[in-house]
């Protein structure tokens, strides 16, 4: 099994080799249409999407695909899509009529860099361009894999997913929410789009059923840790190690979690999260160590 | 030949239709992911594309695809889809940070009726469902088909057409803007997405390349076609007709081609792009009829 210090590394050559991959997709000649796109919103996608973000997402999707025997670069295009979701759903997040933050991972956010009109559009074409990414013969040769990349990247960022999920986070804000209703806004937000990128992996891989639902178990556990691993580090990380406001959620009295049952609590539940979800890889067996990696480092990360 | 009456009939049954076939769309069933869509983001999405729209760019993209004998119920879910992009556009372009308009057609605008972050969120959401319902085995039995149609919607709808658009839009209101560089933008903002509409249609329908070409052509000459429509009306129609208000790229000095060449000329330049939308259709004979009345009311409609 790899040692920790071998997946950090590991994972960060992969958010190097992952980056550059993003800055050759997002040029005018990748982005043409009818005509060809403005330079002022390829610089806002780009200043959006090229921020040193650790690429956790592509990697969980790269590394599901890999149980599978499926290459790196079989699995750009999907991978680069579900960043390019996670990055439009930053910089729209970002919005003074959102989470108004003026930084994230220490630069200015696209509205500050840009405007806000700017940050609309360069977050809408982010999104629309994912849903290119996979529709393209260079995603995968079979169409019907394709169109279930779209399906399934549709459920994790849509109503049903991550749009909806910050849309029940903002009502959060106004109070009287459950416990569960925090559960259940946290696994739209963030752990759909966690679940999609493990399970569009399994779909470029030709998972068998049994191993769709492992993996989809996998990704809903993991998800859930990166969750409450988050909402930890808000409240115990300095905003420097995290490149944006900490305590704002804290501030806000926005619901979390942990502000509900307590940092004891949420270290002892995260612990469970990570524990259900390398148990739902048993099938795979030692070929899924890295997938194991990564859950762990959910928890375990500084920022 | 039908008659323009019998036309304008046909088209408000056919927006009435639709308008049934968005509501059927718009429900927390048809919008679930691994969870479910906050009633409160339903909402909005449906007050942005319920609102009593003309419909244009499905009904061009059903009555292409009924060149090649494909049926209405067939082609709904494109057609839903292209709609689906058209009234995202609407309540994004409407928010403060871009157009900042409080009213369209008679009602609040979606950031009034709601706030700015649901706004914002329902865009989005209408954005990702569309693609969603291009990819549904609903919307055409074969998957290379549904991958071709997300490919040309993205192309209409994102960087290089779309979204690029109202971003060169955005930016010639600062000035400087040639009279060829305000074509390629409205070509863009507003062609692209008609372009893509009937593009679609003949996907549908499985256009051959001769017969794709023509109707490209169509779509791009009924398109400028469309946009000189508009830009007149912003100048002649009242703010009662239009359900908005109207005046207002005048009143900004916004750019359009009515402003620099003056409306007389412009008027002209409106009869030679219905003539060349026209003539495109010459190798359809009068199956095309219908296509051909649609360009003419483009130039012809009062509202």
């Amino acid at each position: 099994m790899p040692q920790p210090q071998d997946f950090a590394t590991r994972l960060e050559n992969f958010a190097t080799r992952f980056g550059d991959a993003l800055d050759r997709e997002l040029r005018a000649e990748k982005l043409s249409g009818p005509g060809r796109a403005p330079d002022r919103l390829i610089e806002a996608m780009r200043h959006g999407a090229l921020n040193g973000g650790k690429r956790l997402r592509p990697f969980l999707l790269v590394e599901t695909a890999r149980l599978f025997d499926a290459g790196e670069p079989e699995t750009l295009p999907a991978a680069l899509a579900v960043e390019f979701i996670h990055c439009y759903s930053l910089v729209h997040d970002d919005l003074p009529a959102m989470d108004d933050d003026d930084t994230r991972r220490g630069q200015p956010t696209v509205h500050k860099a840009y405007d806000e009109a700017t940050a609309i559009l360069a977050g809408d074409a982010l999104l629309t361009h994912a849903f290119g990414l996979l529709a393209s013969e260079t995603c995968h040769p079979d169409p019907a894999i394709r169109a279930a990349l779209v399906t399934e990247l549709v459920a994790g960022s849509g109503a049903g997913g991550m749009a909806g999920g910050q849309m029940r986070d903002l009502e959060g804000e106004k109070g009287g929410f459950s416990t569960d209703d925090i559960t259940e806004m946290q696994q739209m937000k963030t752990g759909a789009l966690i679940r999609s990128a493990v399970r569009m992996g399994a779909l470029l891989g030709g998972a068998s059923p049994d191993q769709f639902k492992a993996l989809t178990l996998f990704g809903e556990e993991a998800g859930r840790a990166f969750q409450l691993a988050d909402d930890i580090l808000d409240l115990t990380a300095s905003s420097e190690a995290m490149g944006k406001a900490t305590g704002k959620d804290h501030a806000r009295q926005k619901p979390t979690l942990v502000s509900r049952i307590g940092l004891n609590a949420a270290y002892s539940h995260l612990g469970d999260r990570i524990h259900h979800a390398i148990s739902a890889l048993m099938m795979f067996g030692p070929e899924a160590d890295t997938l194991r990696e990564t859950a762990r480092y959910f928890a375990e990360r500084q920022k």
